[in-house]
């Protein structure tokens, strides 16, 4: 080690330094680490590899684009608005097309109010009164539907504020269900694109005949890829009734989940339907009903305006969608294999830990398992050992140092 | 090893392998180890399990629907427009209860636009002008109303081109503030649902009392589980003022964090409501005003379209729901473990280098801590003893050789 | 070892035990070895550490607020329809300033049209009819327009349904594309916020030239932060063609993608903007097709209802906003320094592996390797070695059992 010359030192560079191992004849730990390393073994191939196919790059990040038109028409022939029919322009709000729209599925038509003085619904707490005082002119009923004008209408019984707003009230109309919303067809053009892999597909499926898209429906088994579903369809498919919701409205997610192995053809690429109920009803029944209100605007000939406020029940739906696609990649192969191995040495260390303060005469083992080196240089080392060759003779001492100086090989070389 | 029969080969099988060690009485090196030790179990410990619940398999896509309601009338009289009353189904933009949508607190209205001929406003600089030259025929003005007609109005002072558009623009009308804004409430119903592991929830607390949602308000330190949320209250908590933001318009973010223990009971597992104004404004005012434009048409005796314009500042809302949810999963356990342990070894790896390469009298620390093994058998490996033992009598020669049959115990059958 | 007094725990304790290593002067395995760490390295610097800046925390979790606004008017001459002009309140759908919204590039009027008997449009599969019992009566016709009178309309060539809905049907009437979209402009304002790091930042550049935003238009190389976009332009750089769009629509997003380094001056935190065909066409030219309807409703002099309905082509834009931030954080160093080591290990294990079960003489090595432990004392030990020693002189065999005691130094002394 004196003349540490360049050659020494690149021949140096590519010895391989390893571990010095000793060989445990103890079964207990010999299963127990075998045990442990079939488990990482196990898990690296089983978990990492196989399921979750740690050989790939994936990608999280997709980019979609989601295109609805519902079809369908519907109509209301009531005794008090008449005849009217309600078509896609009508029933779905906004009617461009969006990821989310609201289907109408029960709608309350109050027309022709106009503004002016009526009472206030006997519904809204904070329109309730029985004296004058209970309605301070000028306020806004909480939760209300105009301004109060300081008067107590039939304050005897049940009385509610008069109120500045749009009149007629809306108790003065009754609901109707749109029935055949079952029957209506809603139509979803995805389009997804990983930027990572600059892959793209769309949900529609390749086919030659053109008219398929005009016949088929939604079905798990028989049309799995048809991307036409049955209002209908998908509410039973929820597990719930359309009958249960046509009336109080409810919130339905129809999820696309994109999973591509992009290893092979992308054509094996397929979108999966799934349907859910987003709104479950945890609580107390009203808490779900969903709905709102909107007008029409009229001017009459004198310029005044009156409208019709439409009160709408109805069922949303969120088209969400993702998407995975993975790749063969060298680096994550690499990485995932490296850490299982680095995974292994851990349940080695494991063991050790076992075996050195857990076993039976581990003193012995350690002993077997330790050499020392000591803050001073060897000749401390082999005083330590003289305890045990005192009654040894002058010439075995000698033989033991000459082992020492043969056992540690360069060492004797150096004390030399 | 000449006979390795089957028993030999199983039992071997079972045989525990363990590094062979070196005990380094150096306290410097020591000490650092145990730190090491010491930061890499605390971090275990500390940031992977305590902190990190790196026991738990966590869900971080969370399915959630948004249902809203804004409640409150106002009232606007104006003395040109007269008497106007406001309600959701006018000043929430879109109506529908999607989980964006806009609050009108400022609004412009121009009524009985219709198609004609009238000056650009002098605001749209592309409207200007001081010659006719300046108003090309047929050009439509850029960021404005309607397209030139090739004429320039009042050319001498501040002349404007004359378009063919909506007449009368704006300039015509003033502003209104809803003064009343503050005092809407907006009711958020929130649906969450983790799929990983089925879990479903909502934000409308699961009360007896019925008339509970009717009465109560949300206030962090009161009733922190209201689903009900006073418009005033959510601009005071992002820290600006309404007055502040009803001129110019503002976007507000309502977030909604779930994080969830499913290890305790599901009812711990509770929303947090923050709010944040989105638009932060950075550069000149103007930068953060939020307006924009939409209009009424109405047809007039003779089937003459004309219109009402309104022009809205106001705040969006957008209501965000994020989540977490984590649950026991033993194998989530293990591997975190497992790569403490690994990250174990990576701490003596480093200690090593240390001790090899930095500290003093390394080279004889590594003879100690290094046997060698050179390329052909263990003949050439007794030869390079052979310089250690040139003075040595043959009798010691013979005895080292003997030693080293002994030494490499299996080694020595092999050479038996 | 028998009397482990206080002082020798703790002097124990701030011992180090490193393995015991073996030089392996065998230079294949070397350089193995050698390129293995070389690999490791460089994937910890080069990967880890430069490219994925693994010496930072990062924030994926981006909160972000965007504000459109298009700019621009188009008139419409049409022979029957007469002059219309369109502003953004009429071809931005909707109109409240979404980060998704539609723009009208070609555009269908059916004006007037009233409830009552008409036939369906042949172009309806479920319309044609060759008999009356093709209508089965109050059926509604799917993806139709209204519901069957029972009558089958010009029965002997090509027939329709006659239908109950709104008359005259979209027949009667032609389109009109929208030539000017093109010059429209689309302003966008995006607030990001990452709460982690509580950075918040606009896309709009903070300039001193107020007029700037007036002027300027996004261009890559010479406006590459000007957040107002030429519509013709963004449709260009998808690498498609205005004219292909106008008739038909299209879905175009817009991705906002913010990669800010904190470490570094905020002002270096940018938008990048890059602009992609959401609806690749894969299949059918029809597919891509992207329109819906909506009505304008009217009420004639005696209260009765009529409307004018719109068939609507055009193109949706979605701006998405992406975005990371990077602050150095001590704990992610550290964390991917160990992991670095940890897989460093491993490399070593690696190589272990390959020497021991796939290098020439590897028996020899593996005992050299190896020193044995069997389940009972050391005496077991040396009585394995008999076998080999058999033929050995009585003095060779105890200055072997000397050799051994000597070779597990502390073992001498227990055996002592």
């Amino acid at each position: 080690m004196a003349e540490s010359t360049f050659e020494q030192i690149l021949s140096t560079a590519f010895d391989y330094k390893t571990e010095k191992y000793v060989i445990v004849k103890k079964h207990k730990v010999g299963v127990l680490y075998r045990v442990i390393q079939l488990c990482i073994i196990g898990y690296l191939i089983g978990w990492v590899f196989v399921i979750n196919k740690g050989y790939q790059a994936t990608e999280d990040s997709i980019q979609s684009s989601v295109i609805t038109k519902v079809k369908g028409v519907v109509l209301i022939n009531s005794s008090d608005t008449g005849v009217s029919l309600w078509g896609p322009e009508d029933y779905v709000i906004p009617p461009n097309g969006d990821a989310n729209f609201f289907i109408t599925t029960n709608v309350t038509q109050i027309p022709n109010q106009t503004l002016g003085i009526c009472a206030e619904s006997d519904r809204i707490p904070d329109g309730r009164c029985s004296d004058h005082d209970d309605c301070p002119r000028g306020e806004s009923v909480r939760a209300g539907h105009g301004i109060k004008t300081g008067q107590c209408l039939n304050k005897d019984r049940n009385g509610t504020c008069e109120i500045h707003g749009w009149c007629p009230g809306e108790e003065s109309q009754k609901s109707h269900v749109l029935g055949k919303v079952e029957n209506f067809t809603i139509f979803i053009k995805n389009f997804i694109r990983f930027p990572r892999f600059s892959f793209s597909k769309s949900n529609i499926p390749e086919t030659q005949d053109r008219s398929y898209l005009q016949k088929c429906n939604y079905d798990e088994s028989v049309h799995p890829y048809c991307p036409i579903f049955r209002l209908g369809d998908i509410i039973n498919k929820t597990g719930h009734r359309f009958q249960d919701m046509a009336q109080a409205g409810a919130a339905i997610g129809i999820l696309i989940n994109w999973n591509c192995n992009l290893d092979i053809d992308s054509s094996q690429c397929h979108p999966k339907y799934s349907f859910i109920r987003l709104d479950v009803n945890t609580t107390v029944n009203s808490i779900t009903t969903f709905n709102f209100r909107y007008a029409r605007y009229y001017k009459n000939a004198t310029g005044h305006d009156y409208r019709t406020l439409f009160k709408v029940y109805g069922i949303r739906f969120n088209v969400m969608v993702h998407g995975k696609a993975g790749k063969f990649s060298i680096i994550n192969t690499i990485v995932n294999i490296g850490s299982g191995l680095a995974l292994l040495g851990a349940g080695s260390f494991l063991c050790n830990m076992l075996l050195l303060y857990y076993m039976r005469n581990r003193d012995e083992d350690r002993n077997k398992m330790y050499d020392s080196i000591k803050a001073g240089s060897s000749r401390n080392d082999t005083s330590t050992r003289d305890k045990a060759q005192e009654e040894e003779s002058r010439e075995q001492q000698q033989l033991t140092s000459l082992k020492l100086q043969a056992d540690f090989s360069k060492d004797a070389e150096a004390s030399a």
